[in-house]
């Protein structure tokens, strides 16, 4: 069962940018003309924004009582850059849900997320594991 | 051998709150009071903005010619919640360096990553894969 994003999600170059100020201050995710002349071949979001971004969406999309706590991350994978004006959209799957072996009033919740853009490429893809309060145990 | 930050980065209740806002808007990364009656019995940072955090430390303490091209992350790990006004630092570990199958131009950088905060308990760890331009090749 695949879970699609409750919308997508326009990246700006101000957004790149302005994050990219703040967190990942390299040329390629700061000017344009930078980003021309690097890997990248242009400006392109910090991969950590697109991280980021993929929480919004998920947060928006899937509702857990009690809130989405993160574990951690089994994979990231960055395949493509995002670019200014690329409108991101997620499908998330759980793959798996078991009770935390630490907190046996938590469930842990392992679901991978597939980022497209609007041109349908594939931009990342991750697997992450969320915390989740049991129902009634809380 | 392993690769101290080059300082360490107070987070502030603002900062928790303007990311958490912008990208992570759950309760308990919002707003002091719904942190209490969380699971995490106060505000927290998301781990999202805890990566982003570590990103700018690497920024700013390994210096890659030609930078640091995210190409994935093999693994992640929120051992600790990140608080208002806690202090993080990194050591960073090569762990491995090739050359790129898809880009021989460029090698790949394993790289571990360990975040402490001010009491030098482990908030984060991470192993992170980046592409970095092989000298005179790019």
């Amino acid at each position: 069962m695949k879970f699609p994003s409750a919308r997508s999600y326009k990246v700006t170059a101000e957004e790149i940018k302005q994050f990219a100020e703040r967190y990942d201050p390299q040329p390629f995710h700061l000017d344009e003309a930078a980003g021309e002349s690097s890997f990248f071949k242009g400006l392109a979001a910090s991969g950590w924004l697109t991280a980021a971004i993929v929480m919004r969406l998920r947060v928006e999309s899937l509702h857990i009582a009690g809130g989405m706590i993160g574990a951690g991350v089994d994979e990231m994978r960055w395949m493509q850059p995002v670019r200014p004006n690329d409108s991101l959209r997620t499908e998330a799957e759980i793959l798996s849900v078991r009770v935390s072996n630490a907190r046996p009033q938590f469930g842990v919740v392992k679901s991978r997320t597939t980022v497209f853009n609007q041109r349908d490429e594939i931009v990342m893809r991750s697997v992450v594991n969320f915390l989740a309060p049991l129902r009634g145990k809380s």
